[in-house]
């Protein structure tokens, strides 16, 4: 298979800008790590062995990728303690238990987060009653409508549409192209990717004299605290109750929470995977990518949902469930196992039948 | 299971602002039920048992929720023929035969949809040869191309792109953030929510000379009146024939409608629903979350196919069909529940095998 | 069933102008086909058998069409041999092999592009050192961050959002309200439609301390030359290494793609597929709507997979797999099948255990 690499090197000036530059030695000592090699030399970003310069940081994390490291320019390596005498003339390795987690230190103070410039930009539009806090950010082509409030250094990206009566807390960030309905409520330092829908209105209608007359929604959509949503997803408001997104949870892309939901503290959910109205989701709870859970149902704190399950009915709490529809993922894959060997024993099968009648 | 409630109580402020009030008498009279209680006590909102306040209507329709009408610090509640005699001791209480239509029926006195503001936002970019209606609102930075039509009342809001020649219907609504590529057309009254595609190319290549030939797409996307559409929906035109979404159909978030299809009218399509090329769904549909209809397959009118279903054949008028792939409702209930059984008797069938053999 | 047709007749003006005109006796020669009748009709546009004009091309390739063929109005159609004696009278028939490609070398020529109009509008707003190539076009409302960079005739198109140090490739174009983020690359001839997020954060976290604490995401977002993207597709950035897209292959509406994802060169990836994060795909692979691939899988080059499918593991090179969870296409109609019979075959098999035990 050929993998197109249209640009080889990954430069920080591409991407968020490296401003920092660290030594083998600093990285060795804030990572915990016992160093091999010149302390002295310095990093200025971080690359995968294959690619790394001679002033990027790597790692070595599994025997697989032994030859690249072989071959590797990068500066230093962070290396697991199995695979510390792995062959290879890298100016400077730093043995370290966890090479992932090291690398998640380090990051940080290679790529300090883009500075945030408070300041109202002089085409953003601001409706009447609007209540600023400290050190705001509003981007170009914001539009806030009457009466929202801004926390103390919350950012607005551009081209975000903030409609009457939005509240956003303190440090929260909309990323450009956000549109938040009337409705909306966004706590603190919750970070909104582009193109989220915030408050739209749900699906529910009435059949009577031969149309589908609309259920007029008048509840929220509220956004917890350190919620975190992906590009495009859409969270309608509900109905007369409201919509919550309990704090700390984690949205992915293009996921759709219907009216009602309530999804609680701490939990993740994938990407493309849509609740339907007045679904639950519990605490700690995993939804992976593509799974559908339908209207009202239950899914118990810390329970796991596989990818593209279809849950039709109350999942426990602490149970991994998987499958259409879903069961628990022992009986799912017990009843794929099955279905697989049937398959091989289906003549057999057709003949038992036939010689008993 | 906790599920955390950023903000216990609903103001009207928050949301839709409520600028009605009505008093349990009022209300009474309007939903034609019978009132126990002060016929003076007014409520201006609408909220759940269990978070709304003395100036807020309720409902309780189901035993189930007895205990929050026990509790509930609500003015007046609508209460079904069956629970007329739940303990409590709200102010007043109207016994009525239907407690949620009730709520609807006064939902929109409550909530009036807020007011439409005439007249084009000065930061609005109008093209060469716009028709505008009478009363339009065109919203800030709404980008109108050339020869742009929009009938009276119609309101383009913040935001929105919309190609040339493009079309609007009387009373038609662009919530925020819509964009609708050249060729498209919408009906009267349609409501088409934040972050909908109208009209974007649909996925045609053909293979020549080592590369996907783009097919030019020069067909239309028809939206017909009192359609409405979720946020982030994507409908693409047709490439010579037209798409085509019939009047009074509603759709919801995040659907993906092909090229050249068909969708009839008063049918509703839920969140994350595709449909793949020129398909077509007759009247009165219902096609639940997550399901994909195939290329150039046809539902007939009134059938209805469950979520996440995968349609690769036609599908009768009147018929409800699930599974992967689809089949008649009972048909994949009763697969299902067989395949359930297999998993447990596999191991007397593996033996049955053996025996024979 | 009933499907809507709000209005009959597709005119130019309502969609891409068509500023050519075609005669019957150019359009023989363009295609090598021959003519019957006269060589002076001129068409203006194309439309389907039943709804074109006496200045309109339209074409029959089917048997089944023939009743739409002789009630025509069409100017000129293109016939296949089989039907070319098909009965009709319009004025002129041009028999050619394949008359849908026939239509696809016309179409260019009577809806050439809208013209793209170089330019910077005046209410964009560019960042310091943004480096504009010859011709470029940036429409109204446009937003570049610092140091962006556009190639040659590269058009920005209308609330689009470029983040700092964003590339687009020559001749590249954004659709109106596209974001780009930061640590973007967009190649040659590349076509990013409307809502499309390119770049936007991973979905990465580590449990630490009671909390989901962000992985930065440094990687960059490539995507190669000649490919486009359709309508509110998201393509994450990598968190380390990169998300790559190779050169001309062809994503549909609603795609998300994770970070560290690559895929291959001349791939169709269609509408509402999911690619969780570090999926490979290799070169002319084709996957099916709204089926998923885990995270770190390999789909070797050319492999198929259907639609709906669930990849939980590697696929080689060359096949076709379909199902959920994912198998050789084979070997999932099998176990179709055989559901299908064991359903019916239920009853005697449960009878068989029995009289066994």
């Amino acid at each position: 298979m050929t993998v197109p690499d249209p640009a080889p090197s990954r430069r920080p000036a591409d991407s968020s800008p490296a401003v920092g530059s660290l030594t083998a030695g600093e990285i060795a000592q804030m990572v915990g790590g016992v160093l091999h090699g010149d302390a002295a030399v310095a990093v200025r970003a971080v690359a995968p062995l294959e690619r790394a310069q001679s002033d990027e940081l790597s790692f070595l994390a599994s025997a697989r990728y032994g030859g690249a490291f072989a071959h590797t320019a990068a500066g230093v390596v962070l290396v697991s303690p199995e695979l510390a005498g792995a062959s290879g003339a890298v100016p400077a390795r730093i043995v370290v238990d966890r090479p992932h987690d090291a690398v998640l230190t380090v990051l940080p103070l290679l790529y300090p987060a883009p500075a945030r410039i408070p300041g109202i930009h002089p085409t953003a539009v601001l409706g009447r009653g609007v209540n600023l806090g400290g050190d705001v950010t509003v981007g170009a082509y914001a539009v806030l409508g009457d009466g929202v409030t801004l926390g103390d250094r919350a950012w607005v990206g551009e081209h975000c549409v903030v409609g009457a009566g939005v509240s956003l807390g303190a440090d929260a960030r909309l990323f450009p192209g956000v549109v938040a309905y009337a409705g909306t409520v966004v706590g603190q330092r919750a970070s909104i990717h582009s193109g989220v829908r915030l408050g739209s209105d749900g699906f529910g209608y009435v059949y009577r004299d031969g149309h589908h007359a609309k259920i007029p929604h008048v509840g929220r959509c509220l956004i917890g605290d350190d919620v975190e949503i992906g590009a495009n997803t859409t969270i309608d408001r509900g109905s007369v109750d409201d919509t919550v997104i309990g704090a700390g949870t984690k949205i992915d892309n293009l996921v759709q929470i219907g009216h009602n939901c309530r999804v609680g503290r701490l939990s993740l959910i994938m990407a493309q995977v849509g609740l339907a109205g007045s679904a639950r989701v519990g605490d700690g709870c995993v939804i992976a990518g593509q799974a559908g859970l339908g209207g009202h149902i239950t899914v118990g704190d810390g329970a796991r949902i596989a990818g593209q399950s279809g849950v039709f009915g109350d999942v426990p709490a602490g149970e991994t469930w998987s499958g259409y529809p879903a069961r628990p993922h022992r009986a799912s894959l017990r009843a794929t196992a099955a279905l697989l060997k049937l398959s091989s024993m289906m003549r057999d099968l057709e003949r038992l039948v036939k010689d008993r009648s």
